[in-house]
């Protein structure tokens, strides 16, 4: 890989270049000060997940103590590495970060990331003053700072993680956050759903590279088709509008606020100290720009999913394949509740029906209730034709196929059914480009065969490029965010 | 149990009298007509569960080829039993069902339960009349019909069920649906909330019997403290009126209405022959009536859960233990914008936390954050204290403790945490009447691990009675609405 390394001192404001921020994730060497052989301790993970990832470059470790930590030598200061360190990761108390600051001069660290926490979002002014303090000195100095307050970088392209259980493989969904927890549910929950991602970062307090730098960096970034994030406050909002508004039309930006409330306005405050603003306001923001809105956790995961896996919609018709007879009005009710169409059957799939399932083809409608054709003489034979239909019908722009009724899963031998509708499925959406969403309820039964079935079925989705959700109203309201995003 | 059989032949309607259906769900003997010995087929199914859980009454089979099946003589002909027979079960097609008729006459049959279906919602003039002329000459009889197009009864007291995975073990909630589909995924998903069932029925087409004699059957059944039901469409608006009219400050009624848009009320009519009536009106009579709407069957899961488990509430305010920082945010806004409130700590509160926690007190507020707690000196150990005010503090009318927070599984030994607050939780929750509601998340990712310590945590939680919930959100809905029930 190409990257450059830029001073970062005097330069113009990072808009202005759309990938000066390259050098923040291309790091030679990277010290962890605060480094620990106790291994639930920040310090000692950092230093372990460095190399279980794979990280390239050199990795030392900083300790007062010396010795020796995962069989890396420790320096009692981070002035005393006699090698280059491009990148510091502090994990030590915020009383200490003055003088890590001197050794970072000293250094010529490009970057420091700062786990340490307990300072401005205390809300205690000498610790807003200390923050902002040390920002300042180290811009001057031309090191960047990401955090405090923060876990900072997820790479998995360079080896960089702060989690063990995300994905080794990279993939092409940036996202930023505030916050560790939504971070660490955020990408778990999606890669399981087959997100992988180009790079994430936790930033916290946002004290000096915050979201815009992030998104527009993200904006350029050619690992990156699709820009997430969690934000609680924006540092900046005029340039975060330029920003916002530059995006339209060039990649997706998804954003899951924090502190939509009163509530969750002083809850933001006390988190990463920002100033979460006024819910109108954001609300036309995100129109303004085309900026998708997530919920919660769970829908921006929706979200990723949607805009990662399916083809641009064509409209807003959507063909469904319903669980049963309840499942089929619940899908009809939840798609026209989210705006989307449920035309009835096409008269080509109309007249496909009445041969292939001449007893039910005339009870039959969209929703397609899966029990009725289950039901009838051919049993589950029909199928195979209808989910053809419904996926190639050019006159549905969607699909929604519930593949998750709970009564197909009373028994083991359910499994084998869900998997002959996903051989129909998989097959007809490989030559087909329509958004496609599956609906796999989760396993999380008592009963390991459940879990073991649905684990199956979802890795089969996964290998396939289906797009799964864990129910039919997530999928439909994701759905209508995505034809919403394409002007439909 | 004491119970008596009425003539229905010539009666008042239903209503006069609170338990005249009672001898619908104390058959002294069954006959499965169209009974099967292949496995895959419904005739064999119900002869199977009334097996399997336990009938005590007599059981018998019709199959024109005589016979025995799963050990049990099979006649020709309902009429050719030489014994009593109080309830049949129909799998038959429908073209048999006027001789079937013939032969519950003769045999002085009570209750007709019709799995039978291509009837009414079919749509086709003929089949409707059918169903009617049907229904008409059974009353006359004086036999009553459940369904067509049902599965008919889930008693567990009376070994009577229509699915495997039922709990054998009875409760006090009564849920009545139209939809099999559905019944099958609300059952066993609250069931795994630790949801038990009084009675459940399965009543499809509701030619006869309908939701408005169940739900005042259930008004009046001693063995029923909570009315749940999914409902297509309604058959005698002002009777049904009157009746939750009736039921309002007696028992709750939970209703989660199947055909809210047009969409849903196309897929009713070709479900059930259900005219699901338009949404305002809807909305309306569960207002006057204090009738709980639920929105989708996992939200009529967590209502379910919710006023089961749940104390009686004293005010909308909400005492918040936050996964994390962004999860506190989260909560924060959810239950913010489910109309709770989320007022900061006590005095008394924080005084204590000034004692138990020194350095975190004056950074924590509510919700009280998790993580901000963990990293303190103390690590988990301030917890206790914490969750013993959050609990017994007046001031919090409700609380929300999210112990699901993706970080702390991030590996196994997470677990112990959160088995470590759990802990404090059942031990503090014993001493207060106050709704507590537990936030623990799915356990189906791919790690056996988690899946099982996930399970271990539920089945700790089902054993102390706690009410839990899979999202915040989820769990700020239903307290929401829990607490308007209560009209505070």
């Amino acid at each position: 890989m190409v990257y450059a390394y830029c001073s970062t001192s005097g330069l113009p404001r990072t808009e202005e270049k759309g990938l000066e921020l390259e050098f923040v994730f291309h790091p030679r060497s990277i010290a962890v000060v605060g480094a620990s052989a106790e291994p639930e301790k920040q310090g000692y993970r950092y230093l372990n997940l460095l190399q279980n990832f794979g990280f390239k470059g050199s990795i030392y470790a900083v300790n007062p103590k010396g010795g020796e930590i995962l069989g890396i030598k420790a320096y009692p200061r981070d002035r005393d590495i006699p090698y280059l360190v491009d990148y510091v990761i502090s994990t030590i108390p915020a009383a200490g970060l003055a003088q890590l600051l001197d050794d970072c001069i000293f250094k010529g660290v490009k970057v420091a990331q700062l786990y340490t926490a307990r300072l401005s979002e205390t809300g205690k002014r000498e610790l807003i003053s200390q923050e902002k303090e040390l920002v300042q000195r180290a811009r001057k100095a031309g090191i960047r700072i990401i955090g405090p307050n923060c876990m900072g970088l997820y790479y998995p392209r360079e080896g960089l993680s702060f989690r063990t259980n995300f994905p080794k493989e990279s993939g092409s969904v940036a996202f930023i956050s505030q916050s560790a927890g939504h971070t660490a549910e955020i990408v778990y929950r999606s890669s399981l759903r087959g997100v992988r991602f180009s790079k994430v970062i936790n930033y916290g307090n946002a004290s000096d590279l915050n979201e815009t730098d992030f998104i527009y960096y993200f904006l350029h970034d050619p690992e990156t088709q699709i820009i997430a994030a969690y934000i609680e406050g924006v540092r900046g909002e005029r340039r975060f509008l330029r920003v916002l508004s530059e995006a339209d039309g060039v990649k997706p930006v998804l954003i899951f606020k924090g502190g939509r409330t009163e509530a969750g306005g002083r809850a933001t405050a006390s988190h990463t100290g920002s100033l979460a603003g006024s819910r109108p306001i954001w609300d036309t923001l995100c129109r303004q720009n085309r900026v998708v809105p997530a919920h919660s956790a769970e829908e921006l995961v929706d979200l990723m999913v949607t805009f990662l896996f399916l083809a641009a919609p064509k409209g807003r018709s959507v063909g469904i394949l319903g669980g049963g007879g309840g499942g089929s009005v619940a899908t009809a009710d939840e798609c026209a509740e989210a705006k989307l169409e449920v035309p009835a059957l096409p008269a080509a799939f109309v007249a496909e029906l009445k041969r292939i399932a001449p007893d039910e083809w005339d009870i039959l409608g969209n929703p397609v209730d899966l029990s009725v054709v289950a039901a009838g003489k051919g049993g589950y034979a029909p199928l195979q034709g209808i989910i053809r239909f419904l996926i190639r019908s050019p006159e549905f722009h969607l699909n929604i196929l519930d593949m998750g009724a709970e009564w197909l899963l009373e028994r083991p031998e359910g499994g084998q059914v869900i998997h002959q509708i996903l051989d129909a499925v998989i097959e007809n959406s490989k030559e087909v480009l329509k958004p496609i969403a599956v609906i796999l309820r989760p396993g999380d039964a008592p009963e390991e065969w459940r879990w073991r079935i649905v684990g199956e079925l979802q890795q089969r989705c996964l290998e396939a490029g289906l797009a799964i959700y864990p129910s039919v109203g997530q999928a439909a309201r994701a759905l209508s965010k995505f034809v919403d995003y394409h002007h439909l």
